[in-house]
């Protein structure tokens, strides 16, 4: 049993600080905790995670957006995922396969089927045993994100595409509740981060 | 119907110098010619060149390497290559899909159909109707190759994976033989080009 948990959501949901708060518990629980994002967890990553939010370049297309997510995806899951789970350690990652999906199939109108393929051989077997997925209404996200700096390349898209893209989390996470809880993001930052470790630690004591 | 022409072949066969004069014979017979090649026909593919070819950087899983090429493909067929076929120029390529096959799949071991089906993907319906096979000894290419500059990180490779991806050339050109003209790279140069420009007017006379 491995123990790899992601964080997914529309822009502003606030998946980072969650993210951050769930291993600060989990480590006082006494875990070892990887935490890392995608896009960017790895060197190489990195470099892509710049060319695609970029808020100047000429966009990527659909097609090119998917290959660079999933050249990222590759990379982060041989280099430092897979080996951190194979020591034992809780991995904590922000953003992962849901957001291709819900991004680049719902958002973009890409093939879903295409998209299922080519990411379940980008990451090679490695799949997340629990999906907290952070839902709120788009335009308060966006707004929310705005208030954190500059818009990148994502958040610059239309309101119709983030709409796009919250229909797909929804979809997948109807079609997959038991690996994903989904968590009103509106709620007091405080009280969800223990609804959220509350979930964790549950499905960690069972996966044991 | 549409002129896109391709030239495959290892490390150091001449691929470049002879997409090259080919042009030049096309565009004194009166013809728009586009050269490109691949990976770099973009502006972001440029940036995913320095990543894939650098030679100090750590070197991407091979899956990584795979999505990076194609990434830069589908930017290059639908912001150059489809474009400039619609309008009827000619499109001469250094290296393209068969080159993902030779080295991803036969080089690197990856899945074949994997490979083919992504790539497809990549391509969005865009093939050549025609393509070069420059063949040379393996040993012969890379010391030519070795003559023009630094090795790039391709060109460090082993020779056992060298000889993988021109068992891969062969393979691939023996089930095409309609679209894969294959010349001895070994040949003098001129006479070399005369052989590939009457090559290409006869596929362009009976393709007209």
């Amino acid at each position: 049993m491995s123990y790899f948990i992601t964080f997914e959501g529309v822009e502003g949901s606030g998946k980072s600080t969650q993210a951050a708060r769930l291993a600060d518990s989990l480590k006082r629980a006494g875990h070892e905790v990887v935490t890392t994002r995608e896009p960017g967890g790895t060197e190489l990553g990195r470099k892509l995670r710049a060319i695609l939010l970029e808020p100047d370049a000429v966009a990527p297309t659909a097609e090119t957006e998917l290959f660079l997510y999933l050249a990222d995806r590759a990379e982060h899951v041989s280099r430092l995922i897979r080996p951190a789970l194979d020591r034992g350690a809780i991995v904590i990652c922000d953003r992962f396969s849901d957001s291709t999906l819900a991004y680049q199939a719902w958002g973009r109108g890409l093939d879903r089927e295409m998209v299922r393929n080519a990411d379940r051989f980008a990451r090679a077997g490695t799949a997340p045993g629990r999906t907290i997925l952070l839902d709120l209404p788009v335009e308060d996200g966006l707004a929310r994100a705005r208030q954190t700096g500059p818009a990148d390349r994502l958040e610059q898209e239309t309101i119709e595409f983030h709409r796009r893209v919250q229909q797909g989390f929804h979809e997948i996470a109807a079609a997959e509740s038991e690996r994903i809880s989904c968590f009103d993001a509106r709620e007091d930052l405080a009280a969800l981060s223990h609804q959220i470790a509350a979930d964790v630690l549950g499905w960690l004591g069972n996966a044991q």
